[in-house]
């Protein structure tokens, strides 16, 4: 009997509690052996021998048996987190898109499914489309709603405290709409609503180009400009969740920086307006002269409301990110020269490498920071008991 | 005999992490009986009396003996964190103006120092006139440099992380000057030298209006206009020191704002420029058709450098300082309805209730900050022993 018996504690909760030490320890580490753990969580190692075999029975853990190579001794079987304990889902429900990530406990992808979505959907529309492929997401994962541990889902505006972006959103119809509410009709999980440049400010952190760095001014660039801010590692949503929202202040040309794509002389009239912005890069690229001045007329302009945000806030970090970062080799050299005539102190400017996914991405993070703080301040029955496969 | 020999641990340094966790205990609190101490310490009665007496005759506390007002049994003595054990001193070395406050460990002002120094002063001048101010202080507060336990200046620049405004600084020739290294000669102690807004920044959630809050815009408004952020409770330095540097941007307009005031129609030929916004001011008060537009003006231009930052950050509130808040009642309700028009959420507007003082306040909480910091982290011999009276 390893545990031991202190006045006051339940000894059920005590074992409990170190489950949930040898939970933390194995959380986001490779696998790891008996003496490690212990080690690590100041437990005996018989005792963790003990939690290590009860965590495989309940789910929470696997044994990695050693290979053959070995030459001195036995070696030792290691344990390892059950990453498939439970999934999370990140959405981004964008303007003409909706995006469905399902992944393990790892973030390891393991479904993805994407419909297209009307820019004038009303509501009633948009939310059909979501419930329809949120659907086809488990039956293809072959999953079912009791499986999912948290929901994230990126939308466009500042999201309040209640999930809602009754400030504003491009989205037709959308300011009254209680997502969280309409999903858990579907999920027992926890719901979390974020606003989209915020999700992938995280997802450049997590997996992106800014994993080295604590102080992020991310761009989230498309037909609309928005951003989104990581401040000493933190995500920054705002008193009010309304932060990163610079682009509404028509003196910093976000608003106006787009157009410059969308109104370039020569764009066929054959091309949807929703492509142009594509249709001019390409052409930039080719060397027409309007599509280069429409280029450095946006870059010009993005430029205003990054230098605002880099001189308010002197960044580590510039990430170009969204659907435009597929034109980055056009947009990060000269914007880094705007930077400099226009800042004091100017960042490491970097493309995106996670693209047009990168709002679905962050929602995955979100949903996992959720399991994880739910599990390590409520323990291992809080998210949902693991079940074996 | 109350302290345990525990394995390993040293005995005598056992007892300073004691006393340490007392003092931790008495540390800007009321005066605290033993019974107290110890049922938030977590140390036994008796050893906290044993220890609470020993802080006593080292300098570090202060009986408070009970008064005879009790009338149910004897009433316990209190102790009490001796706050004149050390002092720190905050400067604000400014365009026109250097002032120097001495304080106790409780930031209790016990000297105020003040002199007026030529805006076209080279850095020689100015700091001769700093030492002497600061020789002055020292004389008629009684102290000698080794009673000064930390010295923070607050200057105009973003400052790097060697004390130095190598990226922009009004001050005359300031940009080479190591201000740091000039005041070692004087001080022993650790020297810090900060950017004045963010000091501002930092009096006015300590002392001033913005106690409330964890997320403040404070904008330092003169002649020149800045701002200082605390985000989350932590002031924001920025990665290399800059941030807060809004005004740079032309296009948020803080650069040409102030001027508004300085070319007023009207503003007697007699009236010193640097007098001129205060005429203004009075003016408008008075019902001054020109100088009523020229605060319009004025309030039109601050609001959107404002409004950038309150778009960027979402701050709860929004503080109105500087010399300029002498005339926040001409400013504050305009500001507010601007922001009203430009901002997606806004804050709390509201005036410094610290006024041209506030920097050197600041000053004042960024040495108790670094006090406090080598204290508990480094233990009581770290500042400097307190000497008894």
């Amino acid at each position: 009997m390893t545990d031991q018996v202190i006045a006051g504690t339940d000894l059920s909760r005590l074992r409990e509690l170190n489950s949930l030490t040898v939970v933390r320890a194995l959380r986001d580490q490779p696998p790891t052996t008996v003496t490690e753990l212990a080690n690590v969580t100041g437990l005996s190692r018989p005792a963790v021998d003990v939690i290590a075999q009860g965590l495989v029975s309940s789910g929470w853990a696997t044994v990695v048996e050693p290979g053959g190579s070995s030459t001195v001794g036995r070696p030792a079987r290691r344990y390892r987190f059950r990453a498939t304990a439970g999934h999370v889902i990140g959405v981004d429900v964008g303007a003409h898109k909706i995006l469905v990530l399902l992944a393990d406990l790892d973030g390891n992808v393991v479904q993805t499914s994407r419909c297209a979505v009307a820019a004038d959907a009303d509501p009633a529309e948009r939310l059909a489309a979501l419930d329809q492929i949120l659907a086809q997401s488990l039956q293809e994962s072959g999953k079912s709603p009791a499986d999912i541990w948290a929901v994230t889902v990126g939308v466009t505006g500042p999201v309040d405290a209640s999930g809602r972006t009754t400030l504003f959103t491009p989205l037709p119809g959308w300011r009254t709409v209680d997502l969280a509410a309409h999903l858990s009709d579907r999920f027992t999980c926890p719901i979390i609503v974020e606003n989209d440049c915020k999700l992938a400010a995280l997802a450049e952190r997590w997996q992106g180009t800014a994993r080295d760095a604590n102080d992020i001014v991310f761009l989230l660039a498309g037909m609309r400009l928005g951003a989104g801010l990581i401040i000493d590692g933190v995500l920054r949503r705002g008193y009010g969740g309304a932060a990163g929202e610079i682009g509404a202040l028509k003196a910093v040309r976000w608003l106006t920086a787009p157009s410059h794509l969308e109104k370039c002389p020569g764009v066929p009239a054959t091309v949807n307006p929703d492509d142009a912005a594509a249709w001019v890069f390409n052409a930039a690229r080719a060397g027409n002269r309007d599509a280069r001045t429409a280029v450095n007329r946006y870059v010009k302009d993005l430029a205003i409301g990054t230098a605002a945000l880099v001189l308010a806030l002197d960044p580590q970090v510039v990430v170009y990110g969204g659907g435009f970062s597929r034109s980055a080799d056009l947009v990060l050299e000269p914007l880094h020269r705007e930077l400099q005539k226009l800042c004091l102190r100017v960042p490491d400017v970097r493309a995106s490498t996670l693209g047009a996914d990168s709002v679905a991405l962050g929602a995955l993070r979100l949903a996992l920071n959720e399991v994880d703080q739910r599990l390590f301040t409520m323990g291992l029955s809080a998210p949902v008991a693991p079940r074996r496969d």
